[in-house]
């Protein structure tokens, strides 16, 4: 067996999707056909759509069809906090913490082996932003990986001599879970940032 | 937040797949959109060719583009055997076994609670199918749930009496794993259909 060959090429399509191996594939691709041809028709549109129709935000970079996203076009956030992140997703995830200043996208981490320096990832746009921006903060919300933290330290190197308040997120125990189960490197950054409680 | 109307469209179509919620759906439309936009439109566009483009086999009426699908084309198959099936991508799983006989794929299973009887799921045609085919034996491979057994033993019912010879799947202990994580109901019918051994 032995597909047809639409239903083939449509199964090997899928698998592009992140997480989507061959029997996942197979399974979406049969239900879809099966049950649900209107909205495989509806997700082929808005695919078409939005690939030729999104574009990248002109002052933060982050993923958007208009010229302007909707945070850099909201006139009611806080012009004096910038918060840098690594992708698109990021800010949708700081968002989600209720920040409501402003954003710089980066496109990924520094990675010299894979030829990403500053002007591959954008840090030359992201010091032009600072300069033009009047923002009393930047705080740095790359990943906290290895190479997150290497872009964070090459992002602050360029900042704090001109005087610019420079903060990166804080490294410690996530919430929920158990202290056995957090790996070493964490715990000993939560030893090392702890707080005195005042009751 | 706040993602832009053409990426909130695309992460509400990708959910419509089975398995995809609201994370992975943004997961998909994000990494889409950053790395692989024209393999987002070939998604695109097979997805619209296939939901467009795929019908019904005329004879087994699996999922095909063409009148007849692969395995009713082709010649080089025993004619003397017919698998009854649940849905396509069971002719996919049977067609693993190295079974090379022909097929016949009913819409799912009886469920007189949702108003699926017996003409709804194809029973008539396949009736009409095993008189004209001329099968030594036909194999009832549904599900082995209770409504699986149960569509078997009803076209069981409508075949046996003509004389025809009518087998099911076995039942029995699945390959690899650990005894004590089999259900009863399955170890019972292992136990049942115990076979001697010969050496």
């Amino acid at each position: 067996m032995s597909f047809s060959p639409l239903i083939r090429q449509l199964i090997d399509a899928l698998r592009i999707l992140p997480g989507v191996g061959q029997k996942s594939a197979q399974r979406m691709a049969l239900q879809l056909l099966e049950r649900d041809r209107s909205g495989g028709l509806r997700l082929a549109q808005a695919l078409a759509a939005a690939m030729e129709g999104v574009g990248y935000c002109k002052r933060c970079r982050t993923l958007s069809e208009d010229e302007l996203c909707q945070q850099c076009a909201d006139p009611q956030r806080d012009d004096s906090l910038l918060c840098v992140v690594q992708s698109p997703m990021d800010v949708f995830a700081v968002e989600q913490t209720g920040f409501r200043g402003r954003y710089f996208v980066l496109k990924g981490h520094l990675s010299p082996l894979d030829g990403l320096g500053p002007e591959a990832i954008g840090i030359p746009a992201l010091l032009e932003r600072v300069e033009a921006g009047g923002f009393s903060e930047v705080i740095l919300a790359t990943n906290p990986t290895v190479e997150g933290e290497a872009t964070a330290h090459y992002i602050a190197q360029m900042l704090v001599p001109n005087g610019l308040a420079v903060s990166r997120i804080a490294h410690g125990v996530p919430l929920g879970g158990e202290l056995e189960l957090v790996d070493g490197g964490t715990l000993a950054h939560a030893m090392a940032g702890r707080k005195p409680i005042s009751l």
